[in-house]
């Protein structure tokens, strides 16, 4: 049975999410029925991780194993046929089949982009966080995602109720930038907690917005405690960029 | 009676174009009533031309007179927050009532974009031509385009049975620009036929394609002929840029 590694693309918007639900579709699900449907029986769709209802993914990872056999061309090729043009495979390699899209990854970058405007373009509509009033401060809010970098216990900006069973992770890096009414921070870690990019942003959202100094983001961190921190972002503005491997090739 | 010139920006997925049709919705409809609800009577919004259906606009440009003592400011808030998403005043100012969007403009700029991969990112899926296939020759599209600046007569570029006193146009500029998969056409020009950006188009990829040499072109402009020329573009990667006015403030 063949195992590839796919590169997926999806414009969150319509979807209940990655994983496949009881109801709603499901960007899994489309997977792995366009993949069943080409393979002639059911196939298992893994992926790098979840990411919830209306969360984009510019290269999310996932694998499947085939019966069939078949190159990774074809795959790609027939799997694009099937899916809406919401879901693209925009990548599809035959890897070993020990490759592991969760266990082997080494790193995710997200995004999350801000539109601190008066008024949201049209084009924008679905892929930001439009935060319209007063300009937000970036350097202050630069100064406080800088905090998070580093190992910590980042219990402060899971979702209460998530069950894990460590809330240490491990951030590279924590970044805002800003470019005209477009304020997009990047956050590059190990592994993250549910809702902990969005609990993030909306965190160092009170920054920008003067309610507090960005070393309160310190305090927020090793407070350990939920109700400390910001609300969480909406889902709209988060993208999953991509699911680094030691193995560049994989 | 205050007189507005708003410049809107609109996704045209979901639209039947600019102009308040029999049925579907209209952006110059959507405009109307958004206004009317404000004004508390019907108004009539007058653009600076139309836009076909699935075609989009960055910065259209229209006028509305309102009953109402009021101000440019309020008109923009009152108006979007009436408007779905897709539609978005971006700028509003009082104007002389003498002010006509269509009669006044000097110069109208067009931008089309075609996606020239394999795989169609989700995010681009409504905002391109998509191109698959071989790569297209940008160098040669960008040649014959330049065939298309200056005063011609397009009649070879516009959509049959379209009904104008004159298929003579000036055009300011015709370029080609190509960045990775993404290749867009620029046109500025004094005035358009109808579909005209479109043929344009349709024509410059027959050149990219290999099938014609840059300077065919310029053989079909002078036809006059719409059968010589290449098929009409898909309206979703064509935006109107802007509008220019000889009194940049107005």
């Amino acid at each position: 049975m063949p195992h590839f590694k796919l590169t997926v693309s999806y414009d969150g918007t319509t979807f209940v999410g990655w994983q496949r639900q009881a109801s709603g579709t499901s960007i899994q699900g489309l997977l792995e029925e366009a993949l069943a449907a080409f393979d002639g029986q059911p196939v298992t769709v893994t992926g790098a991780g979840r990411t919830d209802a209306g969360v984009h993914a510019l290269a999310q990872v996932a694998t499947a194993s085939l019966a069939r056999t078949t190159d990774a061309a074809t795959v790609l090729r027939a799997a694009n046929a099937r899916l809406p043009d919401t879901v693209r495979i925009v990548h599809a390699v035959e890897v070993p089949a020990t490759f592991h899209p969760r266990f082997h990854a080494v790193a995710k970058i997200y995004r999350y982009r801000i539109w601190n405007e008066e008024v949201l373009s049209p084009f924008e509509r679905a892929y930001v966080w439009h935060v319209p009033g007063p300009v937000l401060n970036v350097g202050a809010m630069a100064a406080a995602a800088a905090h998070l970098e580093g190992r910590h216990d980042f219990a402060a900006f899971q979702t209460a109720g998530a069950e894990t069973t460590t809330t240490e992770r491990v951030v590279f890096a924590s970044r805002i930038t800003g470019v005209g009414p477009l304020i997009t921070y990047e956050i590059r870690g190990a592994g993250f907690l549910r809702h902990m990019v969005r609990g993030i942003v909306g965190t160092l959202l009170e920054v920008g917005r003067g309610r507090y100094p960005p070393a309160w983001v310190g305090d927020v961190l090793d407070s350990h405690d939920r109700a400390r921190a910001g609300p969480t972002a909406p889902a709209a503005g988060l993208f999953l960029v991509g699911v680094e491997y030691a193995q560049p090739d994989l």
